[in-house]
């Protein structure tokens, strides 16, 4: 590095791993480029929110370019990263190719269908804002289709949804998708009755939380069904089809299924030659190197890496933070010429809310369950939201649907249709009078 | 009419004049059915603040069944009506008919493109919330293709945004964009200066809001010009292609064009089988019916009626919600075999904003312009939105994007691509190192 020039660092990915990187980073003699495919940084522990149409996309996520707005030695870029070229130092992005002097690679992760990609249409994840747009035209567009078919005078049938996947996204999803069938829309139909609504809840393992202790697991599955959801364990999904899901034998009418159970590392991965693991997570050194390039680090969920005790680091948004730092840390002790520290996560607890005022909590040996974990899931997570309008105007939000059970974004936008509605219903296109 | 069953009315569309139709007939002894392609109704004097970023959609609109869930006489369909059967008196559905004893159709207006309807998706219109989300995604991105281009070498071309058609909806957009470029985004791009952006206006007419008095007129032209608008009048537009628009043989290179000019009757107009004008607008009877048909009304942007000076009525909110209520009354009267009133439009004076703190307002005689009129704009909006949360929301909104500039939904969200954008730059698709 010639020690003339400002050290280039370039970041793949505005999660939180690389957003927390720039920020840290910035404060260092460096000039910093991050890259990201869309302009904004997304707030994912509240996608659920816009998903079940209680938040608008613009209430959980902030420009990127707006948020790195004070550091002039940061440029903001809108690009999709093709490939790297380790030897050359550079990321090629569509038009042009992008030099660097550390690299610091955080593209996260989406979904994986455990090889049945095909499943992808019919079942969409959580992992980004259109993901959560499509869940809530979905999700929304069931219960407009029903009344509809029932006001023709149409036998209504049962409305299931199904979610797959018993972890917190899945129990988040049941959760709230449990409130607004029996709450929010209660009074809003005339032909159908959206209380009759099914919503299942499938996980393939024997217990749904599996990272948590069984007590708290068993809590939530409490709690669960006390908002109406049916939980199923040891329910392992061998297909989906449109309008239905199959559990080996047992074939499952779903007008909507949602899937929360698979998750798999940015393809980004690969490209960089270094060995990942099943998932495609890059195994990294304990300074979140790759082995023979120190200047190339891996942050996030896009990162494998063991903790003292043996354990993989989970996918989730504390770790991505804290590696965030230590790698920009560290890129500044080697700039002083002091040696660099290994990474160790510092795990301040984990937390998981189940619809409205109930949750789980677990913080080392103290297991919280109920409305207080609740309580502290909310307050933690308006604190670590970008943007004190965003902080104030979802906290509005919340305390508006928490008393009045409203949920503020019930748009349906895009197509009008639900694929697998035929199949799910027995309607048949002939003309019939509206029943009076 | 048995007078042993309730009266059915049905109502088409759920805009200000269907909304406000329901919500008034919803006290007398009938039974409702109010259909409309979307499940929301949407504030649309607010659109244009979606457009450009400055709210989200779920903060201007609000579900019908929601507006209407304390009527439990109205049942609400998300439906798309196909024609209409008026000797047999039913409404046809995609599956069904549905009868009624009175029909009142508010189904609005769309753009109309002079004839030219290729210019259609080259330059999107302002009427709903997905061609705000379109010209939301289009200005924003605009910004980072320029940025993305300059970073990687290229020469750095001005950004134009034209906007076609100096009524309200065009003033509101182009004072807003110019807000928008000159303050918003000023200092959060390195490689470009979004102060260096053009907006131009272009009027074919010889004055902006030629619907208000010229005093107005040219204090909006100045209000304009002072933040940065190019206004151009008796400026015809006589093509549009990808990356340019053409005023006869000048040709104007645009990144972004914007179509306010026109409007068009909704398609159903014609298919009531009633005389239409040029833009397909119903000529109605002074009591709104349709000649030969008393029980089929028309209200709002579809319907063409002269006021007692021989104009003929805009198609504003104000004239859609006095002559909603004023069919509901009418039917009102007719159940209690009372004679019908022809209706009167109560003119109670136009506002249009220009950006931020500036506006135009004409109550009669009274002339306003400048901040007084921007306040008088927002508190009268804030009043008319539905729903207490969007209000108290809005204003927040509002309020910090006054002191800070700030714009609370900045996401470019679906295509990251942008129609016209090779042809407007110079760029050759050839890799180049990044300018440090």
């Amino acid at each position: 590095m010639d020690s003339k020039s400002t050290p280039r660092v370039v970041i793949v990915g505005a999660g939180f791993g690389g957003l927390t990187a720039a920020r840290t980073l910035a404060r260092y003699p460096v000039q910093i480029t991050i890259i990201d495919r869309t302009n904004y940084h997304t707030f994912q522990p509240l996608l659920y929110q816009v998903a079940t149409a209680g938040l608008s996309p613009g209430e959980i996520a902030a420009p990127i370019r707006w948020i790195l707005r004070g550091h002039h030695n940061v440029q903001v870029l809108m690009e999709e990263v093709q490939d790297f070229d380790l030897t050359r130092r550079v990321v090629k992005v569509s038009n042009a190719e992008i030099p660097y002097d550390y690299l610091i690679i955080a593209a996260g992760a989406s979904h994986a269908y455990f090889g049945h990609d095909e499943w992808e249409p019919l079942a969409p994840g959580l992992k980004t804002i259109e993901d959560a747009l499509e869940i809530r035209r979905r999700v929304l567009l069931a219960f407009e289709l029903a009344e509809r078919q029932a006001a023709s005078g149409e036998k209504q049938q049962r409305l299931n949804f199904v979610v797959i996947g018993g972890g917190p996204t899945g129990v988040e999803l049941a959760g709230t998708l449990a409130e607004i069938a029996r709450r929010v829309l209660a009074d809003e139909f005339r032909s159908i009755d959206p209380k009759r609504t099914t919503i299942i809840l499938l996980e393939g393992g024997p217990r749904i939380l599996p990272a948590y202790s069984e007590d708290l697991s068993g809590s939530a599955e409490n709690q669960l069904k006390r908002l109406g959801v049916e939980v199923h364990t040891s329910a392992l999904v061998t297909g989906i089809e449109p309008g239905a899901v199959h559990l080996g034998q047992t074939r499952l009418p779903a007008a909507v299924v949602l899937w929360a159970a698979g998750v798999a590392a940015s393809p980004l991965g690969k490209k960089l030659g270094a060995q990942v693991d099943r998932a495609g997570r890059v195994l990294v050194n304990p300074d979140l190197s790759i082995p023979g390039h120190p200047e190339v680090l891996v942050v996030g969920d896009l990162a494998a890496l063991k903790d003292e005790h043996g354990r993989w680091l989970p996918g989730v948004a504390p770790v991505a933070i804290q590696q965030g730092k230590a790698t920009a840390h560290n890129i500044g002790r080697e700039l002083r010429l002091e040696a660099r520290k290994d990474f160790h996560y510092f795990d301040k607890g984990s937390l998981a809310t189940i619809g409205r005022a109930a949750g789980v909590a677990q913080f080392g040996k103290i297991h919280i369950s109920g409305f207080v974990a609740w309580l502290a899931w909310l307050f933690i997570h308006i604190f670590f939201l970008i943007g004190f309008r965003n902080r104030l105007i979802v906290l509005i939000q919340w305390a508006w649907s928490y008393f009045t059970y409203e949920r503020g974004a019930r748009l349906i936008t895009g197509d009008k249709r639900l694929p697998g509605w035929e199949a799910v219903s027995d309607s048949e296109s002939q003309k019939q009078q509206v029943a009076s």
